[in-house]
């Protein structure tokens, strides 16, 4: 049976990835979303297996020793992590999961599931990058100094992936990865059960 | 310099490769078109340069020792081939091109060209496939099942391809690999000059 695509979108911090997203979600409602695990506490209206899963510490060190994890990472003292369970059960069952990981989980999950979809946003410039983390206007000029070095090395990594989308308009970037998934899915792997159909009935 | 893509579109004898490069053509002016060499007499109206490069039996055979064809064969006792240095020079300006080819030859091309865009036709039945054979008029019914049974020992052939496109409706196939076209220009190969435009701006 034909399997699913496993779908990493990523791209430097600021880049708009999570907008991205919830758009191609919109558009492709027939795709999973993959929902981090997490052992920080949640805040006001997050819910458990909406925004994440939130674990307890132990919970979650155990799943990682279980090798439960597609990639994990410790930040500031809590644990994020991405769930295999889920994401196996979906590809398995032949449906695309998009995930949605920093450039740092995304190298982790090259490694692990060659066989991903790997796209990378990149910001029309860094300017307008700088203007929309500037934008948040949750940044002192030190921590926006800090995290626009951070995207600029980030970018970098970017060489690493399959698929590259300019995030210059959120519709446009949606509208390119979808053009992307369309072509992905007319590989061969993805449709032998044309061959199948066609060669049973040339018998 | 960012290189063109070798587009290779392929099929079954019947599943109107042929019409569907056309169209290909007529919507993506930009891309060039890899015409054949042949030593077969010209028919009426085809043109030199238009529709085939024709050589002589001479020119052909010193060309083949150069190794000057991507891939050639010898049908009925004519040589047919794919002149490299045109393809070379279009791919090097960063041209794309189109190669319209028989399965056979679509093998050779894969061994010698892995990084071309292989893109496979397949009818929408075997019954579809018959019916535009017998409605060309042109065949006799022994030379029909003689075509219909090579072509189902084509499609199998499809299998090596990357990516397989049904020639349902020749306005929709043509959709489907100008999509297709579109993913592969979003490779990260294709675009690293988007790179380094950014690192450039981020120093």
């Amino acid at each position: 049976m034909k399997k699913g695509l496993l779908i990493v979108v990523s791209g430097p911090s600021g880049t708009g990835k999570g907008t991205v997203c919830k758009e191609l979600l919109a558009k492709l409602p027939e795709m999973a979303y993959s929902i981090s695990a997490t052992t920080r506490q949640p805040r006001e209206g997050e819910l458990d297996g909406v925004n994440y899963y939130f674990l307890t510490r132990e919970k979650f060190t155990q799943m990682i020793e279980e090798g439960g994890f597609l990639e994990w990472a410790e930040v500031y003292g809590n644990y994020y992590g991405t769930p295999l369970p889920m994401i196996r059960k979906k590809l398995d069952a032949g449906q695309d999961i998009l995930l949605e990981i920093d450039t740092q989980g995304a190298l982790h999950v090259m490694e692990k599931c060659p066989e991903g979809i790997f796209i990378f946003l990149l910001p029309p410039s860094i300017k307008e990058l700088e203007q929309r983390i500037r934008g948040r206007g949750t940044e002192t000029e030190e921590s926006l100094q800090r995290r626009l070095g951070a995207a600029k090395k980030e970018i970098q990594v970017g060489r690493k992936y399959q698929y590259v989308v300019v995030n210059d308009r959120v519709n446009l970037a949606v509208e390119r990865i979808v053009g992307i998934l369309e072509a992905e899915h007319r590989r061969v792997a993805q449709n032998l059960n044309l061959f199948e159909v066609l060669e049973h009935e040339g018998k």
